[in-house]
């Protein structure tokens, strides 16, 4: 408390409009966030009364040009340095993984800085003791831009559902592979053609595996059923299944039987515990989150007594995050001037993860079977005898594969949808059919979410 | 200051978690806010610390029935004497209306006594004085429940998005009229009929005036335009237009076109002056707002860096809009306890109201013309003089209007579609268009959104 800044005294300080913000890293949401900063100077002071001023940037590289304007010794690259400096106010942790991130924030809050941070990886994985160093120390810990980019997402759940029981939360959280699932249902492309567009617009990695193995929706999934749940969920408690083996037939089977295919991240309390997963769905074609196109993103949250909520845009991109820490940015701030807190979580409680085994869903699943008398009566007992119940059946049938195959006979396809069944109890099924003579082969079996509980 | 309560002291009663709440009116909303105090008192406590207590509610009728447990002495008829009892903390008002709610709002905060308010009429019409009285005091007054009932709008919009320059807002904004669209769309309904489902089903009043020509959607556009912009806007600033003249054949003819008629709220900032008006609008079937079916409401902000977001729910209903009066509640009970305050947005500035003459959109337009030679010409050289340019046009011709109007000769439908234009170039265009010879009759003129511009 030694330095000019405080040395003008309390009541001064109160009254000090200037709050001097530092920013670790600079990449695509730093640089947004330091543009938006000046252009939209005089917004932010109109609504808060606060002068946001951007003191100092820690970046590794200090020859790399980033389009800014910055005054001299803006730059630095010691981020420690920028975290103890005594005249930095907030902190803006854009780094991105666990280290350094985790010790800088860790150092800043200790130092009662409130921080604000876009790290996904962070909070899914080191989150319950980030907020429990932030509830020790009293300061602001704030990460809307850690879930779904530019999507109010954290502050409605934190605060405008405060008072609610959420039961359930779905997302479409993952841009590249909504976009990829887009073109294969609008274009009619295979997966590996609309992977190759998403590669081209740049919307996907050249490794892909992080967006198309569903590991980035499963840490936004543990991150949004921390906050739904108040309950510590990390990563690696996330049920996982990709969209690389989803195929052209899966999406316009689909589209016939009235569904839109979405990789979902859902978080659900069930009888205490907590079932959070990720996988592609079958979601109705009248469901809001089936409307939710390209690389946009949207949560959709089922609350108690407020129905259902949804909140939709972009998920990803420098600007749109940027405007997320920006909004995290000036509630701290404001709380920082007035000696308050925003909205706290408490600390995260343990709650058991439901294994995928107890979760129950509707299933999709496809049988290329002989086409004859007896079939589907076998197969339906199979069913039966496991307790899964058969909401529709279809039967697409015989010539042309019949044809193709000609040697085993007359094929025919069928198509069941069925209603909520024990995910063990669905693949004890699946297990059985596929001993019976008649069945040639299982297709894919995929979840229906949206229609029944 | 001299009640027991109060006597306690600071020191005791900062620690003191137990909140007592005043509640003014007992209607839907308020018998749901006292029903999930009770039920979700767990939650709350969790997730804030705090022991919300209704300590007293001002009723009109002692008598009346209301289905809740309630201590004895709860209840009164003397709103005044609540609003002054010096050991209720916090006052929520749902009387709705202007007067009385007004002044004892005004007293609340003259005393220091946060208040949390569902009331559309007040906001919409004497906001400004009551923001402004809660910045003299220097104490929170939260509306989110004003608005689109249980979805978190005016949280995102003042806070999340505090440094995002907002550049226009629509919003799906009436239950009621967007029942009733959706029947006429996917029933084909006429629109008494599905104004007769929405009365059975209980969304439209007897006497729907008010929703369906847009009153109830003008005044929530007034509160929109006022926070998105920081701005100035009552209810009679804005432009106002009803569903009442949409017809089977508009529904279906945009349905053609790949349009769905819905009724908007658009509030936007053009040039430092602001167009804020309620019509119908033909939006493009995969705009977001296109899947937003039945009662549902949601509001479609655009800003500069965030792009789009679009926030989704229960417009209406007293749960719903309970659980946003309760997130209102905890949020200035946290900022009371800590003596801060939450999101302020300073005083609302003046901004000129930009008339609906200046106000650029696309229209679409349908002549029933004769058809001969030449016609299409003279309509379009009329479009050109007015600076209005033509997008698209597919004629609908001839065999049966022709028989039925046979002594007014062969007959063909034309649908325009222009691109932007001044509303007051668009409508000289149609009193020119209506002078010509072969123009028999000008039918709808239906504005297109969120295509161009």
């Amino acid at each position: 408390m030694t330095q000019p800044h405080e040395a003008e005294g309390g009541a001064t300080r109160d009254r000090d409009a200037v709050v001097r913000v530092g920013v670790l890293g600079c990449g695509n949401v730093g640089a947004a966030l330091v543009e938006l900063l000046r252009d939209h100077a005089d917004v932010i002071r109109a609504r808060s009364g606060l002068d946001l001023s951007v003191a100092r940037i820690a970046v590794r590289n200090l020859s790399k040009d980033r389009g800014l304007e910055l005054g001299k010794d803006v730059l630095t690259n010691d981020a420690e340095a920028l975290v103890n400096d005594p005249s930095i106010d907030v902190i803006v942790e854009v780094i991105g993984g666990i280290e350094p991130a985790r010790s800088l924030i860790l150092d800043a809050l200790k130092l009662g800085k409130p921080v604000v941070t876009a790290n996904k990886e962070l909070l899914a994985n080191v989150g319950k003791e980030l907020l429990e160093a932030a509830e020790t120390s009293g300061v602001d810990l704030l990460f809307e831009a850690s879930v779904a980019g530019g999507i109010p997402l954290m502050r409605p759940l934190r605060e405008s559902l405060a008072g609610e029981r959420i039961t359930r939360v779905m997302g479409i959280v993952n841009g590249t592979t909504n976009f990829i699932l887009t073109q294969m249902s609008e274009q009619g492309s295979g997966f590996a053609e609309a992977l190759a567009d998403a590669q081209n617009l740049g919307y996907a990695e050249r490794d892909p595996t992080a967006d198309v193995e569903g590991f980035d929706a499963a840490a936004k999934a543990a991150i949004i059923a921390s906050i739904a749940f108040g309950a510590k969920v990390v990563a690696g408690d996330v049920y996982r299944e990709g969209i690389a083996d989803i195929t052209q037939a899966d999406i316009s089977a689909a589209a016939d039987l009235g569904y839109v295919l979405k990789l979902l991240a859902v978080a659900e309390e069930l009888d205490g515990a907590l079932a959070v997963r990720v996988h592609p769905a079958m979601v109705p074609a009248t469901h809001p989150l089936a409307s939710v196109r390209g690389s946009f993103n949207a949560v959709f949250i089922e609350g108690e007594a407020v129905g259902d909520v949804m909140l939709y845009g972009r998920g990803a991109g420098g600007r749109p995050t940027a405007v997320s820490v920006l909004g995290d940015l000036i509630d701290a701030s404001k709380n920082l001037r007035s000696g308050a807190r925003g909205a706290t979580i408490g600390s995260l409680s343990r709650k058991p993860i439901l294994p995928i085994d107890e979760v129950r869903s509707q299933y999709y699943l496809t049988l290329d079977v002989a086409d004859r008398p007896g079939v589907l009566a076998s197969i339906a007992g199979v069913f039966g005898q496991h307790g899964v119940s058969i909401r529709s059946m279809q039967q697409k049938g015989g010539g042309a594969s019949a044809g193709e195959r000609g040697e085993r006979g007359e094929h025919a396809l069928l198509i069941f949808v069925t209603h909520l069944a024990r995910e063990a109890d669905m693949r004890a099924t699946i297990h059985d059919v596929r001993e019976l003579d008649a069945v040639h082969t299982v297709g894919s079996l995929l979840r229906v979410i949206g229609e029944e509980g």
